[in-house]
Formats: C-alpha cells, structure tokens, sequence
C-alpha cells in the first residue's frame, strides 16, 4: 500500500474532536510505519454528488491508495492490518476479526446510542425519559467485556487491530463516568490510549481541525 | 471447515423469529454447501457463566467447528466466505468487508434504534418521541443505500458475504413499510431473500423455534 491519502472532515465542534472514525485508520497507519496525507470534506459537502461517489452514504473515513480506495473504518484498518502482523498475527486473522465486529457492532451499537442521546438530543424531553435504559445496556456490555479483560492487557494476546476499534468505539462515552465504574476496562483504555501511535493519530487530526478551524462571521 | 455446529436460541417470540442473527450464519453455510447442527441456549440461560465462556457477551451466533469457535456473526460470515469463491471472490475481499461493515455499523445502527423502539419500548412515551427522528435517520441511510443499488442486483459485481448481512440487517424494520418506499432497495431484499439458501436457511431456524416452542403452563 503506497501513496495513501486519508480523508476525514474538515473541521467538526470540539465535541465531536477526536471521535471521527478517520481517527482510527489514523491510528492503524502510525502503528504500522505507514505514511498518509490527509485530505478533507467539509461537513457541510459529504452529501455532494461528487463527495457521494467516494462514499456512497456521504461518511467519513475513505482511504485512497495506489491499491483502489476502501470505505469502513473497520474495513481500511483490517485492510492495513493484513500487511502488518503487529497489528494482526497472520494465525489470528478471524479472531482479531471477531473482535473488531463486537467492538463496532456489539459494543457500539449501545455506546452510540448514548452518545447520540447525551450530545445530540440532551435537551429533548426524549432523551431524558431514554437515558436511564440507554445507560444500562451500555453496562451491560462494558461488564461483560471487562470481564473478558479480566488480566489481560488487550483483547488478544498482544495489541491488535481489534483493540484500535475497540478503544475508540469507548471513546463515544468519554463525556461519562461509566468505564471508571469497571477499572480493568478503564484501565485498558487508557493502556491503548498511552500507545506513541494513538497519541500521533489525535495530534494529526487535532492539528487538521486547528488548520480548518472556521472564521468567525 | 468440518463438524461444523451453530449456536442459536433456543426459542424466541414471534416478533424475533427470523431475526436472530444466527440466520446469517445458517445462510452463508447454505450457500457455502456446508453442514451443519444446530446447538442451542436458552434465551434465560444467555448470562449464565458456562454459556459466557463460549461467548463472552452472551450473545448468539457462535460457530464451533474443527478449526476453532467463533463469535460476531460478522466474523463467522467472512470466515465461511474466505472458503467460498461464490460467496467472496478472492480479488474483492476488502470490498466485500467494506459492505460487511456498511450493513453491521453504518446501516444496522439505525435500522436497530428503530427496532428497539417499535418492538422493545413501543409503550414507552420516549419511543413515541423519538420515533419521527428516528425513522428519518433510516431513511438518510436507506435513500444512500437505494442510490448506490441504481440498476446492480447486490451490492458488489454478484451476489456476496455482504448481501447477506445487509438483507438481514434490512430485515430488522420488515414490520414498517419503509423498504417500500425505495423499490429497487425492496426488490434487493426480496431478490436476496429469494435465494433458495435463504429460504432453507430460514426454515431451519423456524424449525428448530418449533421443536422448541415452551410448553404452556
């Protein structure tokens, strides 16, 4: 994979800095040595027939390379994962898949769902009545994946491409104090969070809304 | 894969008849000309600590075959398409997991939200709130999925992996009238769902609720 370009938005509101699932491919690229640039849409533009033929539903992240261009976050970091057994030994390839599917599917299904209600509709009178219930299915999987952790250091046996979805699909509940609430969970986070490579993808995509901030009118 | 086995519920109310994920499995093995039995749990029994060491979130589908058990319907789908030219064509693997991922994260996403709230919480004056907003955000999706169909039978060259989780995906709103209002997405759906793997997949799984429908008390 030569010649990568990564496109995320332009620029998104401080609270949802840091969340954007270029983020993760980000991360996969640091963790694997690869060079990338990035390239943006504007927020406002991902509807745009010409932004719709990159990506069908107008999201965010797309990876171009000379190997074609590729949609889903979880997609373009397996697709990276392949060429880096850091990131996915070659005898692991369905179980660190397994993972990344529970981590966008199992775990952020409910997660998301949060997020939505207490970023995007905090002051509906349903997101009141919801959040009580809402709060509780994200428990429920954050015990049974904290269970799973119980010593381990990562989902697998070494850090994997499952862990990048996993870390940033908690990333969604960071406004709450819920993975306090399981200390082997918090803990991971903050294990994955540490990594150089984490850490140089949330600066790149910091540095890129700081450059794209809006002016004000 | 040999001595292939699929966990499922034992049982389920009507309303999830046809909806439990280990449909996607059975499907993909059909069509994969594979065999296989059907293991099952209790739907009561899910949490239980021997039941939470095959899957850590208690969860279904679960494969378990000479080469090892597998959880995430997602994963098991790719893991039976790798074996399987007709259900992934090697040279289209990372597409076909992009579509994977589409149907199990950018489109399931809503179309479960939705779900939940017409099935699970319908009496619940936060569900009859949210609804409008929710059936909107279907429909972002449905109407982008609608638009990259155009004149395709599936989603990629030919049938794949991918339209099977997509179709069951699309299925969790099969009680709104919603598909209708994008025909060539409605005749997808019914094309795939036309596949006699499909149907044999789907009679299986209604089979096995029959043999085990609870005994009235």
């Amino acid at each position: 994979m030569n010649k990568i370009a990564v496109w995320g938005f332009a620029w998104v509101p401080p609270f949802a800095q840091g969340l954007v699932r270029d983020l993760r491919v980000r991360w996969a690229l640091e963790e694997a040595g690869l060079s990338y640039e990035s390239r943006w849409v504007g927020i406002e533009e991902r509807g745009s027939d010409a932004y719709r033929r990159k990506h069908p539903f107008g999201l965010v992240p797309v990876l171009e390379s000379d190997a074609g261009a590729l949609i889903e976050s979880g997609a373009i970091v397996y697709a990276i994962a392949e060429h880096c057994e850091a990131l996915m030994p070659h005898d692991q390839r369905a179980k660190t898949l397994a993972w990344m599917f529970a981590a966008l599917n199992t775990v952020e299904l409910p997660v998301w769902n949060l997020f939505v209600i207490d970023l995007l509709h905090q002051d509906e009178a349903w997101a009141k009545l919801r959040r009580p219930g809402a709060v509780e299915e994200v428990k429920v999987r954050l015990s049974a994946l904290s269970e799973w952790l119980g010593d381990r250091d990562y989902l697998l046996d070494g850090f994997t491409a499952a862990d990048i979805l996993m870390t940033t699909a908690l990333r969604f509940i960071r406004h709450t104090d819920l993975l306090a609430e399981f200390p082997r969970l918090d803990a991971y986070v903050q294990r994955c969070e540490a990594r150089p490579a984490f850490q140089a993808a949330l600066r790149n995509q910091m540095a890129d809304y700081a450059h794209n901030v809006p002016v004000a009118t």
